[in-house]
C-alpha cells in the first residue's frame, strides 16, 4: 500500500509542476505493473482533468485504452462531458466504443451530444454489435482501394493515411458498394511492378468473419492463418471494419480465463475480478454450487442404505473422505487432460479404441499404487486387518472406476453434441463420490462377511 | 472409423493416378480436420515416398510442419535418408529443427550425412538450444542490414530475399560482428525518404529475448508489444534468429494446456496426448495423486478422533461426503477465479483489503443458501431434527471456512514467492476436507450435547 501512495504523491507533484514527459513515463511504468487504474482512481476530478490537459487528448486516450474498458469508463465519467468527448474522439474507434459502452447511459448521451457528428455516428455504428462479437471488436480504421488503382498509387495512398489507420500492412480491395473483393499486403505491393493494378495482384481467396460471429472465432482465424488483420463483413459481404493482431492477446486471454473458471466449477465472470461485487460473485457461483450439491445428495442415500454395515464396523467410516477424495482426484486428472486434448488435438469418439486402453492401463497402474497406499494407511491407523484389506481393494476399484468414467464421459458428451468442457473437476468428483461408496461397501460386505 | 478408411482409399487412388492438385486439396482438408497424421501413418513407405515425390519436397515439408513434430518425425523415418534429407532442407529451418530433434538418433545421423553441409550446420546450431527455449524455437531466416545502407537500397534488398525469409516486415540492423543495433519496419522504410540510411531511421529501443529464455517469454513479449517478430540474441547481444508471430499460437496453446493440466492436479504432459503411453500418463499423475492422498490421510485421524460421536449418532456419517464435497467446491470456485485474476489483473497481497471482504460477503451469502439446502436435505432423509440442524449450521460454517482458506492461500503463497497456480481444485478440496470434518463434529457436539 505504501508504494501506491508514494506514487500518487509523486504524480500529484509532477502534475502541479506540469512535467509532461516524466508524467508520461511514470504512467507507462504503472501500465507495466498493472497499477494504472489503482493510482488514477484516487485522483480528484480536477487533477484528472489537469492530467488529460497536460498529456493531450491523444496520449490520455492511449492510457485509457490500456485499462479495462469499465475502469476507463469510470475515469471518463469524472471529466466534463466536453473533455470526455474530446478524449473519445482522439481514441481508436474500437477502443472508444468499448469504453463508451460501459458509460452510465445518461452520461453517455451527454457525451455523444458533445462529439463531432461524424465521429459520434461511427461510434454508434460500432455499438450496434454486442461487445463480444467480431462487429463489437472491429475498428473502422482500415485502408480500402478500388481494384483499378495502380500499385504505385496504392503505396502513395498508404503513406498518406499511415498515421490514421490501424495497419498499413494490408489494404482491402472493394467495389463501389464496398463489397469485399480481395486483399493486397504491403509485401505484395512492394514486390509488384508499379504499373500493375491492385485488382491484378490481390488475393481473392480471403479469410474473413461476419460481424455477428464471436470475437473468439476472429482471434482463432487470425492466429491460425498467421494474419496481421482480418476483415469483418456484413451478411452481404460488405466490408465494415478489421480486427488487428493486437486485439488477439486480449481476446484469447479472456477465453482462457473463461475455460479456467468453468473448470473450477463456476460460471465465467463477465467483468474483471477487481470490479465484481460480492453479490455478482455469489450469483455466478451459487448455481453450480447448488447443482453439485443436489448431485452429491445421493451420497447420503447411499450411506443410509449401508447404515447397518457402518454400525457393525464404524471404522469403515474413517476412510470415506480418503476414498472418495482419491477417486475424485484420479478422475479429475484424466478429465482435464482429455478435455483439453479433445480441444487442441481434435480427439473424438472415433479414437475410443486408442484412448480407452491407454487410460485403462494407466488407471490400473495408479489403482495398484493407491490400493497399496490405502492398505498401509489403514494398517497405520490400527484398524482390523480385514478393514485394511477392504480399504485397499476398494481404493483399487474406485480409482479404476473413476478413470473409466472420466474417460468415457467427455467422449460421450461430445458424441451427443454437448461441449465436454462442462465436465469440470468438481463435476467428476461429485459423480464418482457416491458410486465410489457403493463400491466400498460392497467390497466390505464381501471381505467382512457383513449381513445386510 | 469408416470415413478415415474411405479417405485413405481415395488418397491411394489419387496417388496412383498422380493427381497432384486434388491430393494437395485433400491433404489441406485433413489438416483442417486434424486428421492428417491419422491418414498418412496408414500409408506404406513406398506410398509415402510417392506422395513426397508427387507434391515436391517443399509442399510435402509444409504438410509435415502442420503436424506435431514427433508425428512428422515418425513419417520422415519411413522415407529413405536421402529423401528425408531433401524434405528437411526444403522446410523452414525452425520447423526442420523441431522435427529433426524427434528423429531416432541413428536415423538422424544418417540424414545429416545426406544433407547439404551449410544446411546441416544451420540445423545443428538450432538444435544446440533446448526445444522449449527461444533459441530452440527461432528461425535463422531473417533480414539483417548494416546501418549505413540507404532506405531505397534496403527496400530493394528486401524485395530480393522476400521469398527466402520468414518476414520482410522487419529488417534488423547489425554491426559487422552481428551485434543487434536496432530494427526498421517495412512501414518505416516505405514512409521514409529514400536517401536516408537505416541507421538514421531505425528504432534503437528494441524488444528482444535471450536464446536461453523460455519460449513463452518470447510469445508473451510478441503479443504484449504487438510485434510481428522478435529478435533472439546471445549473451553478447549478437543476433541469432527471430521468432515470428505465427509461432505464438502454438506456444500459447501449449502454455494454456499446461495451466489446465496443473489445475486438474497433474504434472503437465510434455508430449501430445495422442502420443503419450499409459506408463507416461501414470508417471505424470501418480506423484500428485499420492501427495493428495497423503494430505487427505488426516481425515481418517479426524474421524477416528470423533469415533464416539459417530457411534452415538451414526446418521452424522451420512452427510460426510456432502459436507466435504460442498466445502471443496466452494473453495475450488474461489481459488480458480482468484489465481487467474492474480495472473491477468496483477492482484497481490496489497489488494487484501479489497479482496477479502468481497469474498467473505459472497461466502456468507453462499453459506446461508447451502446451509438451508443442507438442513432441508437432512429433513428429507428423515433424520433427527437436531442432526438436520447440525448439518445446516456445519454447512454454513464449512462454506465460509473454505472460502476464507481459498482466498488467503493464493495471496499468501504469492507473498512467499511461490506460484499460486499450484493451488489446484483437488488441492484446495483436500485441504478443507479434514478441517471441515472438525467443524462438523464440533457443531454436532454443541447441538447434540454429545459427551466426548
Amino acid at each position: 500500500m505504501a508504494t501506491e501512495m508514494d506514487i500518487q504523491m509523486q504524480l500529484r507533484s509532477l502534475l502541479q509542476r506540469g512535467e509532461r514527459e516524466t508524467v508520461e513515463d511514470l504512467l507507462w511504468e504503472l501500465v507495466e505493473q498493472r497499477q494504472l487504474y489503482a493510482v488514477l482512481r484516487e485522483l480528484e476530478p480536477f487533477e484528472l482533468a489537469r492530467l488529460a490537459e497536460l498529456l493531450g487528448d491523444e496520449t490520455f486516450g492511449e492510457f485509457l485504452a490500456e485499462l479495462d474498458p469499465s475502469d476507463a469508463a469510470d475515469l471518463l465519467e469524472r471529466l466534463s462531458s466536453q473533455e470526455a468527448a474530446d478524449v473519445l474522439e482522439a481514441m481508436a474507434p474500437d477502443d472508444a466504443a468499448d469504453v463508451f459502452a460501459r458509460l452510465d447511459p445518461d452520461e453517455a448521451r451527454q457525451i455523444l451530444v458533445e462529439m463531432e457528428p461524424l465521429e459520434a455516428q461511427e461510434l454508434q455504428e460500432l455499438l450496434s454489435y454486442p461487445p463480444e462479437t467480431a462487429g463489437g471488436r472491429m475498428t473502422p480504421s482500415y485502408v480500402a482501394l478500388l481494384p483499378d488503382v495502380r500499385v504505385d498509387q496504392a503505396i502513395a495512398a498508404l503513406r498518406k493515411v499511415a498515421a490514421e489507420v490501424e495497419t498499413i500492412y494490408y489494404a482491402y480491395v472493394v467495389d463501389e458498394a464496398n463489397h469485399l473483393l480481395g486483399v493486397v499486403s504491403m509485401r505484395d505491393l512492394v514486390l509488384s511492378p508499379p504499373y500493375r493494378t491492385v485488382g491484378e495482384i490481390m488475393t481473392r481467396d480471403i479469410v474473413k468473419v461476419r460481424a455477428t460471429a464471436d470475437q473468439e472465432e476472429a482471434a482463432r482465424l487470425l492466429v491460425e492463418e498467421g494474419l496481421l488483420a482480418i476483415p469483418v463483413v456484413d451478411d452481404e459481404d460488405r466490408l465494415l471494419g478489421i480486427i488487428t493482431v493486437d486485439d488477439v492477446a486480449d481476446i484469447l486471454e479472456r477465453e482462457v480465463t473463461e475455460d479456467i473458471e468453468r473448470l473450477g466449477g463456476s460460471q465465467p465472470l463477465e467483468v474483471p475480478y477487481t470490479r465484481a461485487t460480492p453479490f455478482y460473485l455469489w450469483r455466478r457461483r451459487i448455481g453450480w454450487l447448488l447443482l453439485l450439491f443436489v448431485a452429491e445428495m445421493y451420497t447420503g442415500t447411499v450411506l443410509r442404505h449401508f447404515e447397518q454395515e457402518l454400525e457393525e464396523a464404524i471404522a469403515l467410516a474413517f476412510f470415506v473422505p480418503l476414498l472418495i477424495g482419491t477417486g475424485g482426484n484420479a478422475g479429475s486428472q484424466v478429465v482435464t487432460t482429455l478435455v483439453r486434448a479433445m480441444a487442441v488435438e481434435g480427439i473424438g469418439i472415433r479414437d475410443f479404441f486408442r484412448i480407452f486402453p491407454k487410460e485403462f492401463i494407466a488407471g490400473l497402474l495408479a489403482g495398484v499404487v493407491m490400493g497399496t497406499a490405502g492398505f498401509l494407511r489403514a494398517e497405520i491407523l490400527g484398524v482390523d486387518p480385514a478393514i485394511s484389506l477392504t480399504v485397499g481393494v476398494a481404493l483399487f476399484c474406485i480409482v479404476l472406476w473413476a478413470v473409466t468414467v472420466a474417460t468415457l464421459l467427455p467422449l460421450l458428451l461430445r458424441r451427443l453434441g454437448i461441449d465436454p468442457a462442462v465436465v469440470s473437476s468438481p463435476f467428476i468428483a461429485t459423480l464418482v463420490d457416491g458410486t465410489g461408496l457403493v463400491i466400498y461397501f460392497n467390497v466390505a460386505r464381501i471381505i467382512l462377511h457383513l449381513h445386510s
